[in-house]
């Protein structure tokens, strides 16, 4: 066995990425594969000084049916990732798209008058385990794959908001990772490539959704971290407000709490700077800072920006903000965000380990913060503006880094700290606790 | 302009062809498009000695965004219009697919986050429109393009028994066709081809349904009807009952009873023997029967067969009938289907026009029903076992030639018809007015 793809983060402190969005096409783009197009963009995201991008298939286009993997699709992702190579980009790529910025790609065999259930209809797990394995099967030999990832955020298929939701229960989504993971292992076979999920932050923030914070922390090579702060954190706290800027840190941190092994490696696989909450002024210093805040957390692995290329407004129906997430735009002209993002991979490179340089481990860290997960609420309380994120927020300013998190559950465990009575915390309790 | 391709049918009797399903990989075959495997069935086809195919472009694939309309994919289709011209056949398109064989091929821009109306949504009929039109003008200068059809039984997505079903009312329905058919035929241009919309039987069955007989009879070039004995026909008839071999007959005598203009065609689009009714012995009676009976009746144009070739069983979850329907089996082998309807092919043009051949129209025949359209069931009426299913199958079964029907509201337009009251008809009053 290779040394995992992980262990290249001996060399340098940080890894960095973006989230691979085609100039052209968006992810249709698929339809018309284009190998020159593809090697265009990737010519644009390697001159960042990145490392790696995060690629997505079009699962309806790979398995548009039950029964049916098409080996042209699979042969057009791993055409991308050998172009990722010819730029010396690692490559991860998602599965089960499924939704990207709004659009839901699901194929006809779960639709209409063939609606199944996602995540609990044998049948289907095992159709979706079939296409995970050929995919892994399809790029386990490239030297350049990082890894695979289930899919994108595909938790909110079972979000209670969801139009046409999927049920499952907090038990199933344990056995559908567990499934799914395992297969995607077995098409990686003996490669150094990581196995992840990911989801959106209703697994940190919405006390209903049955992806939760274990599931995160517990399943997959890495914790998976997607931070959006038009989730209510810069409608709150103003695009560069703490609550914005410390948005990513935040979250890293809770995951942070939930790891059992403290080398669990942290990935910060989506963040962005959406500018219907972060003004096109202020852009530059939201990547600035949230950077900054979220390389310190003790165990990040890497930062993978959202995205490379703007999408072109010839495309309807996009959130407005969508269209402008780019680091280049759609005719491939760096943005200044594109210019301060790499700044900020130089900035951290030559700053070194961050951690190293200081990051405490939750045990060590005296200004840890007790979450009391035991209470059915918690999540509320930890979603932006909530009584938890508020307390660390406050810790955070004090300190100039936010804490680290402690769970309630756990405290007993932990010999560093000295049990308390959390049960009944407010704001002013939970801070310095 | 060219003359119409209605006018080829000078030249013989009635129009034959086969709905085209590829035998590799279904309609996904547009996803891995292999110009000689299309050569491969047409050339299957061509031996049947029939005249047309009628062919289904897969919606999201050209369409995949609202503002995406995309080249390649136009080009594809044309390419299958180029191969069929090889052989002689021409060609019908389905543009909106939309609904095959159970699937629903939705684009992720109207699903999910995106849900909107299909029927009334002013940017969704204006997307439909500018596809519809693009489809038309990428094949309008193709000789062998036989006509374009909106989509295959569109109006399935506003049926009540629809899991997802689409508002609509019958006035809207008007503007809907009225719209989509005018941006097709702006398409086409000065071509001789004809453009058409497809509905199941609901528009005939279903007293619920917003698509209505006169929008079958009153939009489009030709009246389409699609006969399917598996909606409860063959289940109360047998497989070979009148009910059964006589239902194409049937649906093509309502659909005439709705005409304005005597003139108007009538196109039998889809017909074909689903096994789950039609026992396996009774295939080649079936076919036999039915064409024999449909082809008797006054105007009609053409008979188009479902299906060229069966569906692979490695494709999961179609209805158990849907993988059999096929004249042609995966591998291209004929099955006896597929020989007695080339015998039929030859039968019919052996006979000469069936029309010429005494057919009378309704104002002629003697023996025409009445059917009291006033009611607001009459639709149950005539769906299969229904009073007025049954009296006509009565009139059939004496005279040897199902009846023509004739519209309660017009009789009084009708010299040659006496008006009387047909309030309070029952079966037996029914019968021989």
């Amino acid at each position: 066995m290779q040394p995992t793809v992980l262990d290249h983060a001996e060399s340098r402190p940080l890894r960095f990425g973006v989230n691979y969005t085609p100039s052209q096409g968006w992810f249709h783009s698929w339809l018309d594969f284009d190998p020159d197009a593809v090697r265009r963009d990737f010519d644009d995201i390697a001159g960042l000084g990145v490392d790696h991008v995060r690629i997505f298939a079009l699962w309806p286009l790979v398995q548009p049916h039950r029964g049916l993997i098409r080996a042209a699709a699979l042969a057009d992702v791993r055409a991308v990732v050998e172009i990722a190579a010819e730029f010396e980009l690692a490559v991860n790529v998602d599965a089960l798209q499924g939704h990207l910025s709004s659009f839901d790609f699901v194929p006809a065999w779960l639709q209409s008058w063939h609606r199944r259930e996602l995540f609990t209809d044998p049948d289907v797990v095992q159709a979706l385990a079939d296409y995970l394995e050929a995919l892994a099967v399809s790029v386990a030999d490239q030297r350049n794959l990082l890894g695979i990832t289930l899919g994108n955020e595909v938790n909110q298929f079972a979000a209670t908001r969801h139009p046409d939701r999927q049920q499952v229960t907090p038990d199933a989504v344990q056995a559908w990772l567990h499934q799914l993971i395992a297969a995607t292992r077995q098409g990686i076979s003996d490669s150094a490539a990581v196995v992840t999920h990911a989801c959106d932050d209703a697994a940190w923030y919405d006390d209903r959704s049955p992806f939760r914070p274990e599931h995160v922390a517990g399943y997959g090579d890495l914790s998976v971290v997607h931070s959006w702060v038009f989730n209510g954190a810069a409608q709150t706290f103003g695009g560069l407000g703490d609550g914005s800027v410390r948005h990513a840190e935040y979250l890293l941190q809770l995951a942070a709490a939930w790891h059992v092994d403290d080398d669990r490696p942290l990935w910060l696989q989506e963040v962005g700077a959406p500018v219907n909450v972060v003004a096109a002024r202020d852009v530059v210093s939201f990547i600035e800072q949230t950077i900054r805040n979220a390389a310190g957390v003790r165990g990040l692995w890497g930062i993978t920006w959202w995205c490379s290329h703007d999408v072109s407004r010839e495309l309807r129906d996009f959130p407005e903000l969508e269209y402008d997430l780019g680091l280049f735009t759609t005719d491939r002209r760096p943005k200044r965000a594109a210019r301060a993002f790499a700044r900020m991979i130089g900035e951290v490179a030559q700053a070194g380990d961050p951690a190293a340089s200081g990051a405490p481990a939750a045990d060590e860290d005296p200004a840890a913060l007790v979450l009391d997960d035991t209470d059915p609420t918690y999540r509320s309380s930890c979603s932006p503006g909530g009584a938890f994120h508020r307390a660390w927020l406050a810790e955070a300013a004090e300190r100039g880094r936010g804490p680290a998190i402690v769970l309630r559950s756990r405290v007993g465990a932990r010999t560093q700290h000295p049990e308390r009575d959390l049960a009944h915390a407010t704001d002013t309790q939970l801070r310095g606790m």
